[in-house]
């Protein structure tokens, strides 16, 4: 199965990547532009038929590897 | 209107960072982990009313300077 993991920092974190791009941004013109957040995102491929425990497994490896639950919050989609 | 853009590298390129990740997923017991791939997203607050109208400025936003076509891929959806 294929799952989609994404991880974004955490509200209220700075997020300097996203300060930096909007400025480039405005400096390219793009006024509209307000706040920019760069994430993660990972896929992985996870052999299993059942989804709710192909999904428990993979939030178990975001606790243990792929996010920091201290500073990111992360969403698994499990896409089938 | 937020909009989310996903950055993936094209297929066949190496992508280091997912090979590391499946091998230490492995060390740590995840025997059903294939491919590991890694992406970026970013989000963007965009003042507009027309998704069709946002949904270009961003396409030409990763064009110009958010994603490197030569070596990426990227999707723009707009959330609302």
């Amino acid at each position: 199965m294929k799952v989609r993991v994404s991880i974004t920092r955490k509200a209220g974190l700075s997020d300097p990547e996203g300060v930096e791009t909007h400025r480039a941004l405005h400096d390219l013109g793009y006024d509209e532009v307000g706040d920019v957040h760069f994430g993660r995102i990972i896929t992985v491929e996870v052999a299993g038929k059942d989804a709710a425990e192909v999904q428990a497994r993979v939030e178990e490896m975001c606790e243990r590897l792929l996010a920091n639950p201290v500073i990111e919050d992360y969403a698994v989609e499990v896409l089938g």
